[in-house]
């Protein structure tokens, strides 16, 4: 006998995790097609050179990878995002720019397991590309607002930075050639302060703490009493005209953008929803303009849950067509973890409506019958196979969290009117027609 | 620079096929759920020992194997069968039975290619498990049909075969223990003719000429005019009759099995869509009772796409805990490829219904707004990005297949009447309000 069990970091999803699961792709879905997002789809094995590129980073240590019958060194996918750069690549003539597209689909890392991390999870990507126009920026952050609104979580906020702002500040003090250094401690500051992120300044890019100084104060990243670093509502249009003050006429078009962000996002009423925040800085080498996280404000702690921003040159690995482009991705395992944290999941093990006694095996057409009539008017109906004991019958749909039973004999289907007891509060109703169950499941 | 390309046998879906793929899963799922069945998803990398079990078939050959980073032997897996078995057995005190599941998702063969075959593919199971109720047996059956009439791909027919009428055959002729090498001749019978399989039971199991045209006219097999082998309508009643002469009472549970889907389904008013079918013997070894193939009927070259059957010890290898079950597999590929031959699927690139021209730069949010109103009605809704000339916008919704196009400038948005077009048509309807666009679009 062979023990049955799954390999570390991987893990079976039940009914009752895999119908919430499935309900929020579902939402996502709706939402991507609205604004006018297709689906598309890569293989989840491609070849190793074509996922690793110019390779060298963690990625190379954590992808599966292996030969393959014939030989041919593979590997499974460790993100969307270089699929899809080679997707764009290979299919640039049959495909009309702007090309919005939405990818959702498990990828593989074998990364040391821990609490909520899994060697095999769900990326929910979204896309725009063919277009460097900042309208398209603004686009992926209404995406965003309406997915992060539909999960009816709480309070959310968007933080927003640009990186193309932190390196015009890096030019103004021109140390422009650090901005590796720079963004890397900066993404740090939330959790080793702001002393340290000047020392490490120093020890790594060798910038005096005067400097430093200079950097985080034009960033609004000195005052540790602003926990998150979040420059909401009108300061942030403070800090915009601080911006033009300091940098002057030759970064008008970097400062453009943001203002351009946030303007719309105010005439749209949005402003709440959004920060500036220019401690996020991202840790992907290929991101060049605006960049975002996003929390649920009571959970904080769960860290972003959509994360993204504009990359303008990922395809040029694969063909000499420049293809820029701006996506975000909603981190599915970690919204699911959030939801049930919240106690917002309704993880029943079925979607059934009805569960349909069997009382007698010579009915059971009739019951199946019974059962067709219901469907087609959308009511998700079982029928009990066999004709056991009413208090296993009434054990089974409790098991499965069915919140109504029906039963019914010979004269029964006679009078076409039948018995339906709800579960959960234990009320009745008898010789009633079928439109009325219909209706009375539908309102529950 | 790095060639973008796919591995053979490997491919990517674009939206004009992803669409579709996607609209037959939701429409399944639908079915599913409306008969009461539960998505479930285990993971794509299990032990290598748990996928191959006993192992020694061609699945060893073709199974995508190597060692992870923790030297784990692992594979990719090569169905939905052997994980369910795995799942039901490491989950069977969680799980409430009958516990009715489906499961789509992908797997992986590395076999050779060859036209409409690929190496990951996506298969749709749907099981019921835990019980042995003939009544399970008839509800897989009645899902198949609901599924295959939701295609709208013209007449079908559900072949229906019973692996113990077979068995019951070669017992009353004393041959019980050579029934593998039966089932195998009996598999060819389309291809290789009444006189070949005489031949080959012959040759592999020692069966005399005599027998084997005894289990084959029992088993209505020796009418060369009927190509198919299909028993339908009342023939079906008749042949019954002349198995309860033939076997007598002692074969009367597994004569009962078949008599009693047969009358189900006439009393439903189903007869036409089914048929008995003694050629169909599916290859796989753990069947045990009812088996089944599904064809429509001007493309029975396409094969069958839904099959499956009744197993009653799949989880043996796992657990002490015998879990008979019944299931069946949507053959999605192929459905798509025969939708797509009958010149069925409606192939766009996308589902947006509406793209909303930039005429102005400044009107950009307004356009967005706008566009939200629409979206909040359900209409698939696109703004234009960047001010472009007309005719490069009227291009973009033409190659992306949108069929209406809105305008509007300064004072439409003061009137809150726009302009909109069928790009189809080229009709235009002009000055009108926004609820009544939404009429015009939900129409079309």
């Amino acid at each position: 006998m062979i023990t049955p069990r799954v390999l570390k970091g991987f893990r079976d999803f039940l009914p009752n995790v895999m119908i919430p699961k499935k309900t929020l792709i579902t939402k996502l879905e709706a939402i991507f097609e609205l604004f006018g997002f297709a689906p598309i789809d890569t293989p989840t094995l491609e070849y190793t050179e074509i996922l690793l590129g110019k390779g060298g980073g963690e990625t190379d240590k954590q992808i599966y990878r292996f030969n393959d019958h014939g030989g041919r060194d593979i590997s499974l996918r460790f993100d969307l995002t270089v699929p899809l750069a080679r997707f764009v690549s290979q299919h640039f003539s049959k495909l009309s720019f702007p090309f919005k597209a939405y990818h959702i689909a498990p990828v593989w890392r074998g990364e040391n397991t821990q609490k909520g991390r899994y060697r095999e999870f769900y990326q929910c990507d979204f896309d725009i590309l063919g277009t460097k126009a900042k309208e398209s920026d603004l686009e992926i952050l209404l995406v965003i607002r309406k997915g992060l609104e539909s999960l009816n979580a709480g309070d959310f906020r968007i933080n927003i930075n640009n990186r193309k702002i932190i390196n015009a500040i890096l030019s103004k003090l021109n140390i422009r050639d650090k901005s590796v250094q720079v963004l890397r401690a900066i993404d740090k500051i939330y959790k080793i302060g702001i002393e340290n992120v000047i020392k490490e300044l120093n020890d790594t890019a060798n910038i005096s703490e005067t400097e430093s100084l200079k950097v985080l104060e034009l960033l609004q990243l000195t005052d540790d009493t602003n926990k998150y670093h979040e420059t909401t509502n009108d300061d942030i249009f403070a800090l915009i005209e601080k911006f033009k003050a300091e940098l002057g006429d030759e970064y008008q078009a970097e400062i453009d953008e943001i203002e351009f962000i946030f303007t719309s996002l105010q005439q749209m009423g949005y402003l709440n929803d959004f920060a500036f925040n220019p401690a996020i800085t991202r840790g992907l080498d290929y991101y060049t303009g605006v960049i975002f996280e996003s929390f649920i404000l009571d959970r904080r702690n769960f860290g972003s849950i959509c994360s993204g921003g504009r990359y303008d040159n990922l395809t040029g690995i694969y063909s000499k067509n420049v293809v820029p482009g701006v996506g975000a991705s909603f981190g599915l395992d970690r919204i699911i973890a959030l939801l049930e944290d919240k106690k917002l999941l309704h993880n029943a093990p079925t979607k059934t409506d009805l569960l349909i006694f069997n009382l007698d095996n010579r009915l059971f057409i009739q019951y199946q019958q019974l059962a067709e009539q219901l469907r087609d008017k959308g009511v998700n109906t079982e029928v009990y196979f066999e004709k056991k004991k009413i208090q296993a019958q009434f054990k089974n749909a409790e098991n499965k969290s069915i919140h109504y039973v029906l039963f019914a004999g010979e004269d029964d289907f006679k009078n076409q009117t039948f018995n339906i007891k709800n579960i959960k509060t234990g009320n009745e109703e008898n010789n009633i027609a079928i439109d009325e169950i219909i209706k009375i499941i539908k309102q529950a």
